[in-house]
């Protein structure tokens, strides 16, 4: 679902200024509303923030309450002109930013009917997620796409990447709580498990570590794959970056003869009907 | 081995029907069969898991217990129809895949003889890689074929890189032996090796550190080689990958007319001359 | 700015001949002014390093006390000379290697009229930076500038991949304060999302990690995306190395016989059709 | 110095027949030779490792004492033998092997005169370099040169960044060093900057971390500094890798007319002088 399709096409009408200074940037009011939000987006996170840490709430915890208000007031008059300013407000209540908005709304009205609903708040970081679509409109755009572009090519590599790296921790973690026992941490399997990821992907907290000689063993050939296998994702991506930015530069984009497109930079043909790209 | 040389050839044949079904996944039973299965290994796995944790186990052990058979009779159910459905089962018992299932399979007859081999039931785990077989049918074959060719290429340079990080790891843990001593956790060269180890792959655990003014500085030259050489087996498989996507799509070689080469794998005519490749 | 728009012009000047021995250091003299400064920043900086050593600041602090004042006098007399040697002062002052010197240099005068501003002395640290200006001068001019010019290529992909980093980790960072509890060491949001961050780096001190069976799942998320996006920034530099090595040697672009392009920077003919180049 | 140069030259001599066993590997008997002298290396650095382990030397010590003299003098005889059957004794002495033999050598003889000089025997590991050598007869010889030339092309910038790296660490281990404080476990600038080294590497023990707010605020910048500068040496090596790559298959290696090399694998005419390569 693109923004599009549920904009205003009437280009007088009252919403249709209204979704441009909301939905856009291309307009000073739209991008003073887009920086407006930015700022109120970061300040209600850092009122967050603070505001779980015991001692700052002991002394302005009142005055974190009034704000949360103010902010949950806010955010609630700018998801209200979303909704009416576009013409199917269904539409945007189901995109991912509508989503996003309702989720980072709720816990406000939650905590008036229940006590604790009030840490729920911390949702609100997901707003932060906005902070790309507000920089999408300068000179960040053409990086924003070249890298979406790099790792929408991985994503498929990644993954069978990532499910491999699951199996081996489920096998190596499952081998190391028969190796190592209940008495040296690893209580269970899900925790052995948990140590193997942590293991492998050289995180080493240290709260779970092998104790008999057999285990210390494992544990480095654990350590010895992590430290092997995590150049594969880097190869994978390298790989895509490269051939995203061999795409970005190709020119010859569609033959005028049969609008194929794929051509090489240095292709004078089309390499489909033989026509020439010129 | 290839399953292809032990496939029965008699098309009427109900063990050639069998063996579409079990070994195959492009027939709906096929695919049907491969999907219930790993559902089937997957819940095992997970019923292993669960009834590793203390608390789960005293509340669910008896039924676990009893899906634990279940699972017994339906893994040998699918071993014997593995074997009968083939023309030679020794060569099933032998194949990688084979082997998986055997061990996988043990644990749960050795634990009615032996108290303990129960723990052995986690070997169910490496079935997990039969997970790989399953996806290999769909839009992922490309990708698993295009990764393991690139991995292929870079095992023997990786196994060097691996030898070399093994010959620092007990030149240094032995020198740190001598420099830490044996109060200070380093207690043996082995466990020095494996310190060395936790250091160099940047895992770090922190179980046993450098403790005297020497050993922080020859830890810290550890970390900086550590920090240093992660970059080759990178540069390694990044390399491999390069070449391996270029031979993907190195086919029509060079031009029957002008004998220049560099065409795309899709490409039907020449993009220099314009003259067919075919 | 360029310390060639404040070098004195008139080369029969005392103050062009002081110039060429504390800026330059194509000259014998301004080599040895070059590296006799290095070796007083490095002996200057480990006095400071041995002093912060309680045990040998105890023996040595009378020594270490002398040795002091004899660096700062010699650092302000450098400073002195760089000021008088160039014609606008002012300009000197405000660079960034000026603006350095003054903050190595104030401690030392701070700390007659403030006791413990002796500690800010390690701030001569910075010092270290004009390391890479002597280094300039020789066969590493050629490497460095590569680098810097491969990373400056990088720099805006870099800062997106940065702070995509810091959104997940502040939103992840929320949720684990949700799942983790006070209790459990993530007392607050601030401290839960410096945990992201130690994770997601696969950095792992252990002082705070996860205790619940959901938080060691979070965390195993958290280390799983740590440990696949890292490949992100190094995919980034490894293109913009190739980028900036190509455009290194990018000089004859197209041969004026055959137009046909891809010569090396040495190349004096076509290695298509031999005619020449230039 | 190569071997070559202080191999003897009178093939029917005994030297000559000596040198051919102990130094080379293409005769039968000096591949023998070479696997003899792996496996004793193996087999004496086990024993040091085992005799460290203080419930094995208590049971096996006299065992492994009497083991130490027969390597001992198995060592000593082959650095007899290494010795007579070169034209210039005194070359192998100062060759890099050769030190590392009289290193491993010493301890032994040592121990005799100086008790605990027995704690030295670890040295013997060193011989484990010697692994390459005879590693270099084999099918690896290709890799180990391929991966050896890209590694000399990073040398002088994985050396350039490592300087910048530690110049970091310094700067930020200082700075941490007045934000910490004593108490918080940075008792001292080199302390702080091990403690830096250990965070920038990613490895993070754990045994030093931050406590105050402030502290873990430059904690996460220098977790993302080394996260996001990790790549640099990565983006190094894969393109030095690429280069080399690329040099090793250049084919028309020089030029038949002017004899000089450099030509691309596509060039058909000479870059320098024009006329056809082939």
């Amino acid at each position: 679902m693109k923004y599009e399709d549920i904009k205003p096409s009437n280009k007088t009408d009252w919403r249709f200024k209204l979704h441009e200074v909301i939905y856009e940037s291309n307009t000073p009011a739209g991008k003073a509303f887009d920086i407006g939000l930015l700022i109120a987006i970061f300040t209600s996170i850092m009122v967050v923030m603070l505001d779980s840490v015991i001692s700052i709430h002991q002394q302005y915890g009142a005055l974190f309450n009034i704000l949360e208000w103010i902010f949950a007031a806010l955010f609630t008059v700018e998801y209200i002109l979303r909704l009416i300013s576009v013409r199917k407000p269904i539409l945007f209540v189901l995109s991912p930013l509508g989503i996003i908005d309702l989720i980072a709304l709720l816990p406000s009205y939650l905590s008036i009917f229940f006590i604790g609903a009030q840490s729920l708040l911390v949702f609100r970081a997901l707003r932060l997620l906005r902070v790309f679509r507000i920089f999408k409109l300068g000179r960040f755009l053409s990086e924003i796409n070249f890298l979406t572009q790099a790792l929408k090519g991985s994503l498929r590599k990644i993954s069978i990447f990532l499910l491999t790296v699951l199996t081996i921790t489920i096998i190596l973690g499952s081998i190391m709580y028969l190796v190592e026992k209940r008495e040296n941490g690893f209580s269970n399997i899900p925790e052995s498990i948990y140590w193997a990821i942590v293991t492998i992907t050289t995180v080493g907290y240290g709260d779970i570590s092998p104790i008999t000689p057999m285990g210390k063993l494992v544990a480095s050939i654990v350590m010895l794959i992590g430290y092997a296998i995590i150049a594969v994702p880097t190869g994978i991506i390298t790989h895509d970056i490269a051939i995203a930015a061999r795409q970005k530069k190709e020119l010859p984009e569609s033959c005028p003869n049969c609008s194929r497109e794929g051509h090489d930079s240095d292709a004078l043909f089309c390499k489909f009907c033989g026509s020439s790209l010129y």
